[in-house]
């Protein structure tokens, strides 16, 4: 099969998955009592949505990044991507669970311990389709430098977040505020690393007197 | 990345936040009393959905048009429209919290703020993603009039639905009709100054007798 | 704007509508009581989710039809398209109405109203669509006789569904069973008027002997 | 039409509804009581998520491969298709119901019979759509021994879900268990037939000496 039939289909998934984050606010709910009070007082939820938002917003470039090396798709490479899609259309649960119990003490640590499994495992996931893909079914010119560094940047995902898993043992709190800035900075590197210099910024690189 | 797997990915989000109103409805609720009644005093649910509808159509459409003048993805764009679909995916919440309280006077004023303040923040989305493009990711054939001309009708979007929020602390219901107005003001300008002549108009246009 | 992007959202609404009508069995509920019983008891749900699932996926095809015969989008036809996706997005909520009122006497009437109401507006809003589209959009080279017969099969569609809503206030049985027959007589009228000839059917019909 | 266009508007509708499989967890829930117990008193909704996931994941791979068969599409196979997307898009239905009472004894067969019926009529589409197409709309230049193949490997899934369905009149749990088995055994089947050999495996088989 032509990788771009799979790719379109994970696309659809990602696009579902991270529309239906909305769910984990309440959208199904009836807000009771006081609106204002009920509306603040979901700050957890509208962190949790921006958090899971931006995890799976970012999955999805890191996805078409690796789809982009395969030459094509073949057994093991489409069960491997829908075990991955499986753990990303499973987030919007985590991510409500989290949203409801983040401030309550005794099942913070619980609903830390859910969502990091779920990451966990979905870096698990996420790598195993890369390392088998990449020995498999790699463009025939396909950079080397571009694959190692693909493996070098994705290999250390599965250790940082089982140890912000592991975390929620000693600090339920800690552990969430870990992931959020997991989602931060992964955002923040994709933003930052792939920037395109303006014209200005061009021309003064180049040592050309601007026009 | 190429525009168009941003564009596509884009798409899904919009078409299945737009889709997703309909649990503003409440279709997830089982109707109490009289069914007649019920349906009816439903009124302010058909208006917010209607309204949202053809706020995200009409983002929709616009995204499109900035897009097109857009000659690549890169980082910073691709964050910042990741950022503006968390905003578009979001619309969903407040549609429902409007529907819900519009008619409960105590909380009109907070259901119309909630509203405001996200359709705020994605206009200024919006125009942080066009106003970072168009800098930068242009084509080198974008026409400077166009890019000029969006510019120049993207930017009162901001201090419009920011004006309009405010204006929920002197009247929570003036501010939610200038929503609705505002929503049908611009699809009434997409219909109206993009229209295609008919062939009548064409051939009279033209100075030629019809044939 | 080019067509096809317009078809490719509008393709993304009608798979998320068309799907979203699972909601309309109740998914989101949980079932009460005996479970074979209410299962059983759910008949109402099932032919409701039948017809609708019928209803969206006939119109997604003659969405196709119409739109072959356009050679571009313009301002007026993409809001004519927005209303009409309003209405098919809209379509689960009357279903899940139906589901639930469609033994309960009292009720059945504003159930079948609500229903009919929205099958009737899309209706219209489908032919205005085409009546646009077909007068300024027309491909140069669309057959006129293909045009001339899309509008005899289209007109119809308005006074049938105004026709059967009217009847919910005499009976709304007879009603809600035309609209099901209706979906019916729809799916059977696509399935039978472009059918394949078989390879037999084709060599008896052109008179040579089968190899 | 062409094949491209069902093929787009029916993987619109296989990941909406493998997304959708998501509800049948509870995202829409409430948890009550303590949080770890709740969450590991889940484990049916997890394995029924798994299971249905990947039942609708290996159809997508079959649609796919069916598709691939077809040089066009036509009236009777559209609505063919349409039903075997109304049974796709209606699984998430009994996933939740055996979620919710796969433990509880006296409603355990009810669930699974729903199940069963569902994937067993699930089949039946599938393979009238094949049978159909492969008659009618095949490629000229398909090859007639992947035909045969596919319809060798496509008839027993009728008999084989609706064998299982009945084994819930004798034992619920079982039927259960089986229709795991069956999900796990079609996805590893997929993984293992269709594995790409790796570098080192071709090399060996090839009988040259690595380089």
């Amino acid at each position: 099969m032509e990788t771009n039939r799979v790719e379109a289909f994970s696309d659809g998934v990602f696009a579902i998955a991270i529309t239906l984050l909305i769910l984990t606010v309440g959208i199904d709910r009836s807000p009771r009592g006081d609106l204002g009070g009920y509306l603040t007082g979901l700050w957890p939820a509208y962190l949790a949505y921006t958090a899971s938002f931006l995890t799976i917003g970012i999955m999805w470039i890191n996805h078409h990044l690796i789809f982009r090396q395969f030459a094509r798709a073949d057994g093991p490479m489409m069960i491997l991507n829908l075990l991955l899609l499986m753990l990303i259309a499973f987030l919007p649960f985590p991510t409500r669970v989290v949203a409801e119990f983040a401030r309550s003490g005794a099942d913070r640590r619980d609903a830390a311990l859910l969502y990091g499994l779920t990451t966990t495992i979905t870096a698990i996931c996420f790598i195993a389709l890369w390392l088998y893909g990449s020995r498999r079914l790699l463009h025939p010119d396909a950079d080397p430098r571009v694959v190692s560094g693909i493996t070098r940047s994705y290999l250390p995902g599965m250790p940082v977040y089982g140890a912000a898993t592991l975390l929620a043992f000693v600090s339920a709190t800690a552990s969430l505020v870990i992931f959020g800035l997991i989602a931060i900075f992964y955002a923040l590197a994709a933003a930052l690393f792939s920037r395109t210099p303006s014209t200005v910024e061009r021309t003064a690189a180049s040592g050309d007197p601007p026009l």
